[in-house]
């Protein structure tokens, strides 16, 4: 395979083919392409040019299309289809993919579309889905599935899964239900291959099976997943009746998704934004943070202020003041990364007393190294020991007291059950800049004894 | 499923179990635990407590244990195990486990465990994937797979699956080959299901397959699979011939590291630590990114004396340096992430002008919006709008030229071959410091015209 590159010269000939009406020479061209590399052809075309190629298209390959498009280009994208046309694309979806879309359109569009969908049970289910959070596994689960009755035997399951099979793309486990649709347990298709037709589920299938419920947060059905190296997972009601199921590569997206938010929130990001999304929704991401960091500022300059009658005879204490902030960040934002880390992979045990012990250990001896160059810097730049002692001490302490803080703050705010993500970055950042400017004048004020 | 929990009751009564050599109790009360749990109670334990469940359970639960072990604690074991002790475990697991764990033995070590492996074909494929750099293709795939000749047909492609199977944990796909091992497409198992038994296999299998090279990269094989969906996905060498297979399983731990080294480098860690490092691993991880701002500190130390002349008359220019500093900090770190993650998805079109741009726009407008209110701030505070008009002014350039910086760089890096996340963080944060207070003092110099 030589994988799919995107370039301009394919989408130039795209738009000429387009702009000729080349139907034919389109669909031969197209015809080739996976539907993922498609959606990104799409992405990079303007809305005439992307709805003509998604009417020109057959919907089974259309409705593929669509899940993999940028939300925004779908959104413009479903506008200008009737729902008569938008059904027809769902008809071809599964129920999760199905229900995701129909969850992006406005509340009297989603009414129309369903009302056209021609499968009626597909409608049924896809309904059902509606219901639950996007983030729990109700969200993510598939309606379609695998499964035989503990009462069969291995003849009738065989007939039964090759008629469910044709709704299935791929089968993972079967999973095996009582009469009531309560989950028992599942079958490899291994054991099917090997067993003789007459013996029944109930003797073969095996008792032990992971599942989760339909209310389960979506990342901690990533957790047990990948925890367990499952390629899917069996959803249960509340009544544990079989309900749906979970497949790996859903799972994929929620810890992409995750991490990427871990990421933002630390540099300082609110919303999920991507490079392309325009300049109005980039702004509303960033300016609060952006303005965290200006309150944090000017907390910084009225500390100053405090200690301005010291300015004419020390003014080198205030040249350090961007290293001392800069200093008391990054050690914030190190000792915070690693706990929302740790927090996020369920790697951090034992008491946050032992915790704090052992960053502030940590903290002290990068302070210490970091202090003792400095002082030397100081002292043959400024021929004054006493100020450089009183800088590089100072230094230790605002090291030792950012690491603290953030190692603290995201411990207190996951036991309080908020994410610990929205400590990291500027919020860290800034407290740990007005602390540190602070307990830097007050140390070197000491030390130097005015 | 009530999910595994980690008490540390469960912990206390293993101790005294293994305190008191009660065998089968301990025996009894692990056999319920999955081994992915059994792994997180050894994690917990000292080496002795852990070395004695290791000896205690059979190797075929103890090897898959050991595969979800953490490095160092593995590490340990190991040492504490004969080479015939470990090569039992081995024999145990999948080629690409068993070469994973072989590989972090030392040398001599290595021989020794290869040359007591039993099945001497299993030996024959580790060495194999010993070869390939951990990060290729080759590095994360398996030797188990099941394949078929095209010239078979249904039933012998049954029976020899049958075979295979029994080696292969699940079965994803069905390779077909021709005579010389070269890969020629798929079969699905769906397919194969509802063929007849005498159709040839040349008939009905899906020419259309998608493959890795053994030297892709782990991170373009991750791509390759998420974009397309895959669950599994065939392996090829030089010579097109098909060599294994890798799984989404490991694929997810390469998104999660991806992810999760991309967010520690962006917060200033260099390696790959975790929270239960030792302190001088984290030491290591983290002193050289504060000793990057140590020297950024003393750079901008040392550009504020070159303004000293102005600080007795305008003091207040030095007390707002943390704040340009800050600022110029978070701008670059939230323009550099928003272009390692597109870079990472594949997000990132058309051309760097455009890109530049765009963020140039877009900081412009935050900047605008900040100086705003930092002018009235400064100007009801200090009364003098010259100085207020100064700072404020100056705020904006720097804002605009951090957003530049923290564009270009990541972008530079990617298209130099360089991984682009090592430019968040702590290099941008540095760098913009210098930059942002050079250009401060500069700005606010001539607008209040000394």
């Amino acid at each position: 395979m030589t994988p799919f590159k995107l370039s301009e010269e394919l989408i130039e000939n795209v738009q000429l083919l387009i702009e000729g009406t080349k139907d034919s020479e389109l669909l031969e061209l197209l015809e080739e392409v996976h539907y993922a590399d498609v959606a990104e052809i799409i992405d990079d075309l303007n809305l005439e040019e992307a709805t003509y190629i998604i009417k020109l298209l057959d919907s089974e390959k259309t409705s593929d299309i669509l899940t993999e498009l940028n939300e925004d280009v779908r959104e413009k994208i479903l506008e200008n289809l009737s729902a008569k046309e938008i059904a027809e694309e769902i008809d071809e979806l599964d129920t999760d993919d199905a229900a995701d879309i129909i969850s992006e359109l406005p509340d009297e569009r989603r009414q129309e579309v369903i009302s056209e969908l021609e499968d009626r049970e597909h409608a049924k289910e896809i309904v059902e889905l509606l219901r639950y959070d996007e983030n729990s596994a109700g969200g993510l689960m598939a309606k379609e599935l695998v499964w035989v009755n503990e009462n069969w035997n291995v003849m009738t399951c065989v007939r039964e899964m090759r008629k469910q099979a044709e709704e299935v793309t791929r089968v993972h486990s079967i999973y095996v239900v009582d009469d009531d649709d309560i989950l028992k347990g599942r079958l490899s298709l291994k054991d099917l291959l090997t067993t003789s037709t007459r013996t029944p589920i109930k003797e073969i299938y095996i008792p032990k099976v992971d599942y989760v419920n339909v209310h389960d947060k979506a990342e901690d059905v990533a957790k047990v997943m990948s925890k367990y190296d499952l390629e899917a997972i069996p959803v249960v009601d509340e009544m544990q009746r079989l309900v749906g199921r979970i497949t790996i590569d859903d799972i994929v997206d929620v810890i992409r998704e995750e991490a990427e938010k871990d990421y933002q929130l630390a540099a300082g990001i609110t919303k999920d934004v991507e490079a392309d999304d325009s300049i109005w929704q980039l702004t509303r991401a960033r300016l609060p943070w952006l303005f965290l960091g200006l309150v944090g500022g000017i907390g910084a300059a009225a500390i100053m202020e405090g200690f301005e009658e010291m300015i004419s005879k020390y003014a080198i204490l205030f040249f350090f003041t961007p290293l001392i902030a800069a200093m008391a960040g990054n050690v914030g934002v190190q000792s915070s990364a690693i706990i929302v880390q740790g927090l996020a992979n369920d790697d951090i045990r034992g008491s946050i007393n032992n915790r704090l012990w052992k960053e502030m250990l940590l903290a002290f001896l990068n302070g210490l190294v970091l202090a003792i160059i400095l002082f030397f810097v100081v002292w043959i730049w400024k021929e004054n020991p006493i100020e450089a002692l009183a800088i590089s001490a100072s230094l230790i302490v605002v090291i030792v007291v950012a690491g603290i803080i953030g190692t603290f703050i995201p411990l207190f705010l996951n036991k309080r059950g908020i994410d610990p993500a929205i400590a990291t970055g500027p919020f860290i950042t800034t407290s740990n800049d007005i602390f540190g400017i602070l307990i830097y004048f007050l140390i070197a004020k000491l030390i130097i004894g005015i």
